[in-house]
């Protein structure tokens, strides 16, 4: 906080300078603007004096910091203002700007205070100035993408439309010849290929972005840039952007995703590698990529209900995001491999501290995911015990209530209220994989084949107080496969049931988790409650285990290891490495019988 | 050179110094030792003025820049003369050392020239009062393991007892308390943790070395120790160090070995990490180190023939350590993965040269690997192309031939000439995997239980011109599978033809070589020349190919992938990537039928 507050001597650079000419404190503004955020959302719920007096005190510091011209980054002020603006491509000025955007509207939509939301107004005035096709304007935009999702929210909640124009001047500008991060190097005398991983790959500037057809690049500011671009086809009604946005999210789901929703397996580049390259053991799969997975989904739900993109955002967030956060809430994943040995284990701090701030605002918003309304219409994408009040646009006012143990239960119940009686359509989604889902309306079943062409069931009537739908999903456990381009998972099965992923734990299974074998599918499976995990539902099952002292002690030799039967358990994928510390293993093997 | 020639201004740093405060400039002798040491056995094969001449003028430098006290290293003397004797652990100065005198000590056999000789005798002078237990002198030893088993050699050469005591010295101080890299840590005011990499481990002074258990730390370290303490376990008969040799061998042959005889897998240390680690797509597996095996298993056949060691040693020799040099001889691989998606090559030169001088002097040098002789034995622990001239410390003088095309042929020839009838014995190592070897003497077969304990037929009589050997060792192709606890290839079965490791490849099986099932074991495996392989021979095998196509788009599914009927061709894991670049991968998988 010393780096923003006007009032006390600069603390200067605190966090070694990096060979990409950077360092980490340049982004502090960043998680500042997701923690009030975060804390927006939790206000939204439940009041808290000191923590909102907290939040104001931060807002007053910025306040007071800002410039005249409506420049405001602490790091460009306070530390090295010479360097302000000179170095798009890596230095985060705009992205910073972007979280403090999404921080000032979650806490002026929670808390109804403009200050916070006026402040970052005037900053996005001055790129406003700054940005643009205009003489004396400069063309560029941000190495990591993040401004342009924010200035989106911001355009919508003050009704600005040169703050959407902006979001989609940065969009459209990405990735033209000649490229904005090319000549700016030049311009400053830097080597356009000198730093490290500044591939134009690495921030999706290689081509414009109707261009791209394939998912490259880091994860998160990949995520990032689609979902403004979902935003903007959906503001601007642009058919362009929609069919790439179709090609990358093919590309993403069906050649780059785990099967958690982790996205992103090279640490390297924290990001995308080569078509079907999922290793398990060395996974990244980083909790803030799938959360922006998450925040991709949602938007490609802004055109309307489609499980295309609801599905992958419930099995994100179920396996590829909460995975970060500890049963305690205490420690965090910043990568989520698919295959242990033992030696992989929460944090409780790190030097990027990116993935707490941004799991805390996706946790604390998760309502937000949860419906979505349209002019005579709500959509229930997720099932999770909560309560909506709605008003719609044709004027039905109702509240909504779900209650359900789901994930552990296929049962939801859903009770409609409205304050008097309205038409308007409920729509359910029904989950790719539940294949005989069963839904009532006040008890009376509805034709199995009223599942529409995106996958949900849409329920238009006139609802009266005291209405009520029952919806089932079956919860059998499934055994699924990888294509077969996928080396790292070849001949391996993984087990799902719902949305959830299940693995083998050491806690559970001993040592030695790929000496275990399963044996007759899953047709002897059973579920079972842990009781150490907050009563989550494991599965049972039969299995061959190779036998380590059978074998002897040869590494290599010309027999086949003896097996032995016995039983596994298996558990969500989300919540593993709450217990004792062990091994993990999501692709089993399969015994040959 | 300019770095040596005491007549040329110093060059200065060339190589940056990097964070642990040295640079690999600093072992610039090492690599001109090992240089010198290969031309020396290629000019005892083959005269080469030229090569020669070259190899003077070095020395003729060294010699000039030798110090009065005998101390000599170009980089301590010409470039940062005040770090002399600084720093044992990291600056590599013993090193050095070590590997001139093998080259000085290789030279001299080869030339019958002693100049190079004395200068090195004048260093390790230098050492002999530097080092010790006395007075005034340095209990310390080196951090990169070398000047023992040079020392070694010197003493052999020159019969200089207090150069092998010096070697003995270095042996038993090592990892002794209070440790002397703490200790030389904090009298030099630096801290002793704080160090890339620098456990005690990673150079094995954690422990006396007579007390260690597990092979830990840097490869080519731990081989080059261990290679030492064969050779003064031989020299001064010392059980307790045969003891501990014993048990790191199996500690490394059991539990931390590739089948391709590679050892270290991980890249971050260059070395060993847990017992049944072996990864295969990111096997580090250093070609230098499958060299450091080969050298410490040849001084482990010390003490009498035992295929225990042969076997490994010759395992180690064609697959982890030639595989390091193309087959035109051009370019190097530093680490040799077991698994490839096709963008693992050869280097044609890499920032640390290490691996090409090194397997260059092995493969230069490999006569001395194949026989080993004793007062009235000669034994036999490789099979090649070759003609020794031998004088037994009994009297006994012949020439031993063999004539044979092993390994791509099992049939070994061997033509035995005394100059006059002479008495002595003839072993001859059958490898383990050679179950049904067959062995005639002059025509007349030998009693297949005539292999003894230690794995070698021994032949005693007397020999008379004309008499001949013929071996036959069977090659059928072996189906291996590794300990059920290596989970990098559970389920999964390697091929090996003689001592032979296979691969599939790209170039003969197209990409997804993971999708390849191997049918009916071995029993329908046929062999076949490989034209563009120089004559290699090749196994074709009957599989299944699961099929991408039949596949579908969908990432996971709950079916199991179309498989169909197909061929697939083996080749030599040595000889990959020689050809048309691609995928690699030995441990394949197989077909449940």
């Amino acid at each position: 906080l010393e780096q923003i507050d006007p009032d006390v001597p600069s603390p200067g650079i605190v966090i070694p300078i990096l060979n990409w000419l950077g360092t980490t404190q340049m982004f502090w503004d960043s998680d500042l603007g997701k923690s009030i955020e975060t804390i927006a959302y939790s206000l939204y719920r439940k009041p808290n004096a000191a923590l909102e007096a907290r939040a104001d005190a931060i807002i007053d510091m910025y306040e007071k910091l800002q410039a005249p011209d409506g420049y405001l980054n602490s790091f460009f002020q306070r530390i090295k203002p010479e360097w302000q603006w000179t170095n798009l491509r890596d230095f985060h000025e705009l992205y910073c700007a972007g979280h403090m955007i999404e921080g000032a509207v979650a806490y002026y939509q929670a808390t109804g205070k403009r200050k916070f939301l006026d402040v970052m107004c005037r900053m996005a005035d001055h790129c406003v100035k700054k940005f643009g096709r205009g003489p004396g304007q400069v063309r560029g935009y941000c190495g990591h993408e993040e401004i342009e999702l924010a200035l989106v929210k911001l355009a919508r909640v003050t009704g600005r439309q040169d703050y959407m124009d902006l979001a989609k001047f940065f969009v459209d500008e990405r990735g033209q010849t000649p490229n904005f991060f090319v000549e700016e190097a030049r311009a400053h005398g830097r080597d356009p290929k000198g730093v490290q991983k500044s591939t134009l790959e690495y921030n999706q500037s290689h081509l414009p972005v109707r261009e791209q057809a394939k998912v490259v690049g880091h994860a998160v500011r990949a995520m990032y840039l689609y979902a403004a671009m979902a935003d903007l086809a959906t503001e601007y009604n642009d058919d362009s952007l929609t069919a790439a946005l179709e090609t990358l999210w093919a590309d993403l789901t069906r050649k780059q995703m785990y099967i958690t929703g982790g996205i992103g397996p090279a640490a390297a580049n924290e990001g995308f590698t080569d078509h079907y390259d999922l290793p398990n053991d060395s996974a990244y799969a980083e909790t803030c990529a799938s959360v922006g997975l998450v925040f991709w989904a949602s938007r490609m739900l802004g055109r309307g209900p489609d499980r295309l993109y609801a599905d992958i955002l419930e099995q994100a967030l179920y396996n590829g995001a909460i995975t970060g956060l500890s049963l305690d809430g205490k420690t965090f994943f910043y990568d989520n491999p698919l295959e242990s040995s033992g030696k992989h284990h929460r944090w409780t701090w790190h030097p990027c501290p990116c993935c707490p701030p941004n799991i805390a605002r996706l946790v604390a918003s998760l309502g937000s995911y949860i419906y979505q309304v349209a002019d005579d219409e709500i959509a229930v994408h997720l099932f999770a015990e909560s309560e909506a009040r709605v008003e719609l646009a044709n004027g039905a006012r109702f509240t909504l209530r779900q209650e359900t143990d789901y994930p552990w239960s296929g049962d939801i119940s859903i009770a409609i209220d409205p304050e008097v009686p309205a038409r308007f359509a409920v729509s359910l989604r029904v989950p790719a994989w539940a294949r005989e889902a069963r839904l009532m309306v006040n008890g009376q079943p509805v034709d199995p084949g009223a599942v529409g062409a995106e996958g949900y069931i849409r329920i238009e009537r006139e609802w009266t107080k005291g209405d009520s739908l029952a919806m089932t999903l079956p919860l059998e456990p499934r055994l699924l496969r990888a294509h077969p381009a996928v080396r790292q998972d070849a001949g391996r099965v993984a087990i799902m049931r719902g949305p959830l992923v299940y693995c083998l734990e050491g806690a559970d299974n001993g040592a030695g988790l790929n000496s275990v074998l399963l044996r007759h599918g899953l047709g002897a499976a059973q579920t079972a409650t842990i009781p150490d995990l907050r009563g989550a539902i494991a599965i049972d099952l039969p299995v061959l285990r190779e036998s380590g002292e059978s074998w002897g002690e040869a590494l290599y030799a010309e027999k086949a290891p003896e097996t032995e039967p016995g039983q596994a358990r298996l558990v969500p994928y989300h919540l593993w490495d709450n217990r004792a510390p062990g091994e993990m293993l999501v692709w089993l093997r399969q015994a040959a019988e």
